[in-house]
């Protein structure tokens, strides 16, 4: 059977030459991603960082996705993205997830993609905790942030 | 390093179970993919057939999407897609395509969406053979017709 | 201000040389919408039959898309689209949709994309009625069978 | 006939209580850009920017999108997104670009959505301009830097 969208811990990255991250996956640049330039567009670099990202909260603990009681709505407030040089069709290529900074009811994460040993993007985002019906404000699981702590070296502010 | 969108054989197709196809790949449902209802979009399914078509066609010779002249532009003339029930964030599948029916200029695709044993998705596709600037009707490579009997027990027509 | 995405009803759209729908809406092709290979991607255009359906599901009464017990989770269970000619960035065009045929808990639709007084695209959708929580097949609000009849000349199977 | 996606100008976002900008179009939330959360997706915010940004390359005259020789390509070097509330299914708004400050070869543009009266999300986007085959910088066409100057009160540095 073939793996796919594997999670790569600390290890794995390093391995891969990538410094710095403890979570990200591999993946290729797929035909729907180009645009009329016949380069990977701006937006889907976005995607994958969103597909980071969700996959992140779920593997650090920071919410299931279920749009249960249990778990705050996660929305992004700011986010942006720097590219440094254009992909193609049938890249591979590996993008990773960290968090930087914590705070009570939000966090800043960093996000990078590699390919061919070199970062062709980067971005961060500004992400919100709210309550499951977006009421408000949400503390974030204290599990998740030991582990954004624990793995991504991430600090807490007040 | 972690091995993703790697082409699936007949072997490795019938390895999970899956008969009658000689091509395809495995992922996972992102985030992006899923609408409103909570699950995926009927348009990623098409997606998904697009990603196969087109690794599909690079593998089987049919065209390396470069744009010159040697390179048919294969363009969809008709397409459909059949749902049997639906499909959740993080859901593994695998995703497979094959020709049924090669004519001069033109040919029948089906594909199909595995998970969990079950086919959750079928399709079809007309597919056309244009000249590269879209001028005209193109006639396949014949490698690549050799490759579709050989591999997909494709018939030809007149 | 701005009219845009207005629905056009049948006296509309006859007005545009349009004859047989009685509901669509006027748009224009966005660069996102296009493809590696400079033209509208074939799943753009289910995008926008998507798009008239679900403004055709809330103008005719089939559903509010409230996600709440009165409102129907209506699924698409097959669809298919045909191409006849390529579509370029900012190409303006007209969507059309109506239904054929309706049967107690689904329905037959039928999209069209015209451009240029030439229609450049059709497809169709079996539509399936569920609860709202998708465990089993729901009648349709006999409001809405009416306007379907009325308005589209929607035939009525057993 | 139903006037769609037609640029607003100063005047006209003017009457629309939108002062400071002089390009825009207004548009409603299409059911695609929703995600499982039920608000728009935080991408589609930078979907709704290119649009607006391809529409005023061409407007302002700094490229025709035609890929010829006369037309630079250009692309996207770092981009932001603010997001100040969520939005919805049919929400009617509109999306404004300026450019801020024009560089031989690059420029700053900021965009904003509009709806019901407030600011919903901002961004910017730092564009730079390469000869068609992407292989260097190229020079603004000057008339296209005299609109951008005129109708945005764009600053130009070194």
């Amino acid at each position: 059977m073939t793996p796919y969208l594997v999670t790569l811990d600390r290890a794995a990255l390093e391995a891969q030459g990538i410094e710095g991250f403890a979570y990200g996956f591999a993946d290729r640049v797929r035909f729907y991603e180009l645009d009329a330039l016949n380069h990977v567009n701006n937006t889907a670099f976005l995607r994958w960082f969103e597909t980071a990202r969700v996959g992140y909260m779920q593997d650090y603990g920071l919410s299931g996705y279920s749009h249960g009681p249990d778990d705050p709505q996660l929305v992004v407030r700011h986010q942006s993205a720097e590219y440094f040089a254009p992909m193609h069709q049938n890249e591979s290529y590996i993008v990773t997830a960290r968090t930087r900074l914590i705070k009570p009811s939000s966090f800043i994460m960093e996000y990078a993609v590699f390919s061919d040993g070199a970062m062709r993007a980067r971005g961060d985002a500004v992400m919100v905790s709210l309550a499951p019906d977006g009421s408000g404000r949400r503390a974030h699981k204290p599990e998740a942030v030991a582990r954004m702590i624990e793995r991504d070296g991430a600090e807490v502010a007040g």
